[in-house]
This record gives structure tokens, C-alpha cells and sequence, in this order.
């Protein structure tokens, strides 16, 4: 290191504390792309900034999008009836790239936990029955992850929406018991989704 | 991700061809960053616009600066008659951590390697060579590793530098064998600077 407070310092310190990453990572990165600075380092810092700036949730859903809505919200060719409700939109890029699910998406943000003090108003609960009522809404599928805080959403979810009118499934057999939705293969989150049971 | 090109997906793939990442660990890191855009995202895009600005090579001894000369060539407290050779910034910083040596460095920038065309003046020699003869250097010590390459490099330099007048030794015991700097405890690197031998 440069011994005295230095930028390139504040940089290695900022960047061990990312998931996945620690200090001699950092260190290994910045080196890597001090060597790159105009062919990566230059580039991938004024990416971060425009995403920063253009970048943030989509009103209806809470999805990613760079407008007021986002491309699925906004596209004729996706049902209506179908809202498919994930934890974050690492789950929705999972089920995106099975590509078997043709509706829209909510995204909570979260999941109910004690622990964290995350309620039902922390993770857009209350967002989610104003769609369901709006809407014509025909199907809510639950594909959350099958652990502890998942299942308690769920229940959580299903129980709400008893006496809407809508018909509550959740995600079928395939998914691991104890797994987390975004490790899953293509394959298996298609076949849970073919499966999907009454709650 | 969002289907059409964007800036996050360029950002997601750029980040993906970082050593160490990839695009499962890309993704998410993108995604912990976007909710955490004004204490995390722009302070690191805005740290990585500053140091690639501000950092460049030390013209004496190749290591990392914001001036025409790092922080050791320009220390008084630092022997001029020493020289420690490592291949690369990442080494010099292992060595630094041990703390034990007291003279100035020379950055390779890398070892010498038929497979990758790097040859003796890829690799700062000639202004390794340059450093010897006009400073009064009594010692170069060669802190490489002990890998093929950093031998190969370890026994070009020492007998280049026969006949100059100048004492070439290596680091001592206490390296593992196949080892490489960067991965070694700051005991490890001490107990071989002490223990070190001519070549």
C-alpha cells in the first residue's frame, strides 16, 4: 500500500467490503485495473455512475427499468391475469431466463423476517393487494424461496388474498427443499412452474 | 436482466470479466450496489475515476504514485545502496507489510516468459540495469517467485549484473517452493529477507 490516506487506498478499503469480496481481492482487482485503465477501469466507472443516475424501480412492479414502468409491465404481449411474486429481481432475472412464464412480475423487495424487522409494509405487501383489486387478476403465483422466511411470506400472502377472488399457486415439486430460487438451474425452475399446486 | 441493451447489462458484463468474478457473482454484486447507489455505487465509481487519474508509475522504480516519484524513492530514511527486485506492485506491498527491508524497489512489471513475448525489455531491465551503475547500489536483493518464470528472470538479472561490482542475492529459506509473494504471512517473508543468499 501507499502509506499515507490515498485514494487508491480509500478504493481497495471501499471495494473489500462488496459480497464476495475481501481485502486481498480488492487488492488484486485495483492492480488488475490500474493495468486497464482506459480499456476497463474509466469504462466500468462511468457505467456504474450512468446506472446510478438512469436506473430504478419500476412503479408498478419494482423492477429494474430506466422508465416509469418497466419493459414487462409495459409490453402488450405479457397476460395480465398472471402476477408472478418474487423476493428481489435476482429472482426475477432467475425466472426470466427460464422463460416459461408469460404474465407480469411483483417484486417485494424482501421477505417477512422478525429478525430483520422487515413487515409487510417494508416489502410492498400493501402495493401487491392494490394491484390484485385493480387489476383483473386471475392467478397470484407465490415463487418464493422454500425457507423459512419464503414460506412465511407465502402463508402470509395466501392468507391475505383469501376471499379476493383470486386463485393463490405456488411454485411445484423441483425446487430443493431449503434452496434459494436464484442458484436453481433453467430446467428445474420451468418444471416447478409446469407443477405449480394450490396454496 | 432487462432484455434490450443497457447500461446495466453492459455494467454486469464488464464486471463479469474481472479476475475473480463472474457472471453469477457480477450480477449480484450489481444488484447489492443499486440499493446501495449513494453510499456505495458513486463513491466507488467516483474513487475509480480519481485513481486512474491520479495514479501512475514512479519513474525511478515503477511503483505506484500521484507524483514523478512513489513515496520510497523519495523517502531520505530509505538506503540508497539497497535494491529489492519484485515482478509486480502487488509483491512490493507484500514485502512492505513484513516491514523488515529498509532500501528502494524495482518494479518488473511483470517476469520474463517465452509463452507470453515478454522479454528482458518488457520487463524494466535495461532500467534496472541503468539504477545499478548510476547510484551507488552495494546490494540487489531479488524478491521473485519461485516459480519457472521468476527463476528464469532471477538468474537473467544475476548474470547480467556480473561483473558491475554489485553483491546479487535472493530470499532466503522459508519460501515455499512453487509459492507466490502475494500468498505468503508477513513471518514467512521476513524470515526469508533475513536468510538471504548470493546468488
Amino acid at each position: 500500500m501507499i502509506k499515507r490516506r490515498s485514494e487508491i487506498n480509500d478504493l481497495i478499503d471501499e471495494m473489500a467490503r462488496l459480497p464476495g469480496l475481501g481485502p486481498r481481492s480488492s487488492r488484486r482487482l485495483v492492480l488488475h485495473l490500474l493495468k486497464r485503465k482506459s480499456k476497463q477501469m474509466e469504462p466500468i466507472a462511468k457505467l456504474m455512475l450512468d446506472v446510478a443516475r438512469l436506473i430504478r424501480e419500476c412503479n408498478e412492479c419494482g423492477n429494474l427499468t430506466e422508465a416509469d414502468r418497466c419493459e414487462i409491465c409495459a409490453a402488450e404481449n405479457r397476460a395480465k391475469g398472471e402476477i408472478c411474486v418474487v423476493a428481489d429481481v435476482a429472482d426475477l432475472w432467475a425466472m426470466e431466463r427460464a422463460g416459461s412464464f408469460k404474465g407480469r412480475y411483483h417484486v417485494l423487495g424482501g421477505l417477512l423476517s422478525m429478525l430483520n424487522n422487515m413487515g409487510p409494509d417494508e416489502i410492498r405487501i400493501p402495493k401487491l393487494m392494490e394491484r390484485v383489486e385493480a387489476d383483473s387478476v386471475s392467478e397470484v403465483i407465490l415463487a418464493l424461496n422454500l425457507t423459512v422466511e419464503g414460506q412465511t411470506t407465502a402463508h402470509y400472502i395466501a392468507e391475505r388474498l383469501q376471499g379476493v377472488g383470486v386463485k393463490v399457486t405456488s411454485l411445484g415439486t423441483g425446487v430443493p427443499i431449503g434452496g434459494e430460487l436464484d442458484y436453481l438451474d433453467e430446467g428445474t425452475i420451468a418444471a416447478a412452474l409446469d407443477a405449480r399446486k394450490d396454496v
